[in-house]
């Protein structure tokens, strides 16, 4: 990707990254997927050299100050997608949550996330309103039939080049491997191009588990927050297709900016913190304003030029 | 500020923190507003010790991936703004850039950031839309007449309670002193309650001899981004009234997120990071779930809990 | 209301109508509730004479092409709802369908509106999402329990100012008399400060026969849609409390435009139905031109007026 | 159009109304847009027979409750346009007013506008804030220069097929036909698809007098709010490209919700108007509803259904 016309460039090139996100997941390789929350974020893992992001519902939720509880409206997570599009330019795939209520609230979200620059949307079968999944215990799982009804609806709606992602909460929720692959099958049936199996364990056993029995049907997504220490050759040898780092992130970003906080609030000075932070040119290279000089030349008579 | 019921609080408790930024900006202390950019630095702002909050232009801004030259709409800053109030609790004064177009559309930002929880606005002495003051050199500045109707116009229209504070960029675009002091003195004449006296030199000494010789007629606020070394016992000696850290928070991110990134690439594994980051529990707790635990089981029927 | 300043007046003035809904609600005489659905319809019914507006649900997804289904967002809602208040100065009693989610959701909700300018929320016994009560037939209702507990929360996030209203759809649904009656009593020891009980049939027999036995427990609300054909003389020997012209400024907006679509396209020509529309000064006025241009004469120095 | 499937239909064929836009505009017959502001009036004019639409500022402005003057910000007015796009499927032609600020701000708009679903942009040659063209006399054009620029620069960014028509004040502010013919050669050496020339004479004389110099070197559009009474073919005969109704069904909604607002007050009634205005049925009708009822058929599980 050209970092030195990435914004504003012609919508053309920006349109449809999302026969990339499908190629990464259908790839033989382990494919990566780093989450981000923002424009800033996304530009990072951009410009750190990750193929393709991972809208993260909590991460997203967070930021904007709210919790992982669809608090905010899908119309808010819309606007903060397109905004990680534009800055990044890569393939996202969007943490859906449950979809935002029934099929028809799921079906328009997908339209408007695939509209705004979005690769893919992921759909987890609870309810609506959801709750973050390390939250409580044994939170209960959707009908079936009721959420292969939004997968097929999104299906439907957004055409086949859209990723749609089914993500089940089974082993979340203390359910048996069996009802995991049940509901698997379930979706991949309603038009699932991918299964996201979710665990909260800190060994991947259940995943590998999973992943043995299911022989993949369809490409296997996972999420290791919890079994963070399992070396990747473990999924690469399980074949599995992605690997979701989910919050990372966001939460480096708490940590360091809790440290700068306290560290002004004792220190009662920035000169302490002035090398540890970015640089403010490296912020305005991050955002490209290069380009707007550039463009300034080209498009602004020379008397109307604001800053020489 | 009780951090276990901040979210979300009965209104009236949240409402016109305003008295308490004059407060500040008042005191005989030297106030210091750090710099956030949506609801999580917010919180984390709040939660350090922070009485107050700089809701900075640049790090808004580059927070949703747009350049610090009014690419995002003035409806967009003021909705990060009210998160930001939503998330912290804490008086926010918002750098109101130039006003997003002529003294209609100021007065209608001001207003509009008052009703969203904002306790003051920033407007400075150039034209719309506004490049970053460190970028390029010599941008024009505003007609003394023009910008004084800006900010009788949010004046009067946010009432006395709402502080505004003109900044002017003379001594950023090489001015003398003689013309910062000739604007301060025509903005406090227009009914601006501060001066923000800005400066992109590594010593504060143009700074320094500004508040000497205007003495202050009106509480002076300084960004000291540019000459960070300077220990504040000079501006507690000047009696300068409030000092900005102006965009250390987002840079704090920046730096982390890119360290983040790069290991999670060069590393293909989390493993190494686990213990750099914030964990989910502290995200939890920034974000107050605890208090959302408490209502469901006041407000939730034992069988409608998602979550036991 | 005075007219000639409605926009943008000070914000003190324009805060917190609340108590105005509450005195309209228990005043001894009827009082009416226009619809409204944006900035336009509001500043027209408050002109007119209305002392209050309905933000209805129906409407207002209509306006912006969405079907009373929740498919508008909640925060598409309170944008509008905001420039309802801002256009109108009028209290404002917004129809909060079934609150969004759960009592979590509901309590956002209602806290942004009244952050924006409403007086009151309306909330309605049925699940998420909502499917408007004039299409198909015995929707579910909501548990009583579970409703009361939004109500609940409702009630004590918002304070005792903001006006809440319970609505049961129990006769929408087929339900006896005595189970709207159960479901009132149990909305009011939950907090609520009025009954909206809904009928779809023409004739008030119903709603009379509530009115009767409820026996002003709290005040009644009404939706005389269906059963329009009666006087209003009825319910004032009910002792109804309020009656809301639900949808009529919608209704009657179609209708014109759909003629005036029919016309134009007819007779290749606007020559026909200049004389049947209103004129861009009436315009003017209905959204307070004279205010600007006053203003530009206050703010503006002379050398910068756009337009003498 | 197919209306029974208008909405959500699937995304693919939403997309790129543009070469319609485009084909109308370069037809050999007289093209005819009328004006929308919302989904409902959007929807009313596509089941009226109209092939395309005009997103008036003024009316937009007006609907959301601002002033023409720039008082909304851009993003309202793309969110707007994004409801009109969904709602009628029809090509749009936008009232992009100045471009809301220099080049950049104007390119950022057009590319969000493309986005949304919308076939192009007009800008007038005016600066920022505008005012509506009907409000007071001379104002002030833009450098032709500064002006191209802004053309230029949103050609490069959208791409060939997006629509970009320049509109010139030249008339309206009283200068000469050579001024008009001059600015337009400019504007269409910058990039310009088609040359807006308004007038706010009562008669079309100076609009064919610069129609039969600028003898079609790009096409001409024109509104004839003003000079309503010339028959069409007077356009056809000079060979005008297209003719935009430029504010009719905001008139018709006010004219029409000012009488019934005036007819509720006085016969304390909604029986009298009850056969005027457009029946529930008539408006699930034009939002569609019966594809809702066809998708819960398809996609809710017998059990699920809200509503038989």
């Amino acid at each position: 990707m050209d970092r030195t016309v990435y914004m504003p460039k012609p919508v053309g090139t920006l349109e449809d990254p999302t026969t990339t996100l499908r190629d990464l997941m259908l790839s033989s390789d382990l494919t990566f997927l780093m989450e981000a929350h923002d424009g800033i974020s996304s530009a990072i893992a951009a410009q750190a050299g990750f193929k393709g992001l991972w809208a993260s519902g909590l991460s997203i939720s967070s930021a904007i100050g709210y919790r992982d509880a669809n608090e905010a409206s899908w119309t808010d997570v819309v606007g903060v997608v397109e905004r990680m599009a534009d800055a990044s330019g890569l393939p996202i795939l969007v943490d859906g949550d449950t979809g935002f209520g029934n099929f028809n609230n799921a079906r328009i979200v997908a339209r408007k996330l695939k509209q705004r620059g979005a690769s893919g949307i992921c759909l987890e079968d609870k309810g609506f309103p959801k709750m973050n999944s390390f939250v409580g215990d044994r939170q209960p799982l959707a009908d079936i039939d009721e959420f292969s009804g939004r997968l097929s609806a999104v299906r439907d709606t957004t055409g086949p080049d859209f990723v749609l992602v089914a993500r089940t909460e089974a082993l979340i929720a203390d359910h048996s491997l069996d009802e995991a692959l049940v509901r698997a099958h379930a979706y991949a049936k309603a038009g699932a191009d991918a299964i996201l199996i979710h665990s909260r364990k800190s060994v991947p056993d259940e995943i590998l588990a999973f992943s043995k029995e299911w022989n993949n049907k369809l490409p296997v997504m996972i999420v290791p927050t919890k079994y963070y220490r399992t070396p990747v050759a473990e999924y690469r040898a399980a074949a599995i297709s992605t690997v979701i780092w989910a919050n990372h992130n966001m939460r480096a970003a708490i940590s360091a900016m809790r440290q700068v906080c306290d560290r002004i609030i004792q220190e009662e000075s920035i000169a302490g913190i002035e090398g540890e932070v970015a640089t403010l040119d490296e912020l305005f290279d991050l955002m490209n304003y290069g380009e707007l000089a550039v463009a300034e030349d080209k498009y602004l008579p020379q008397a109307a030029h604001g800053h020489e």
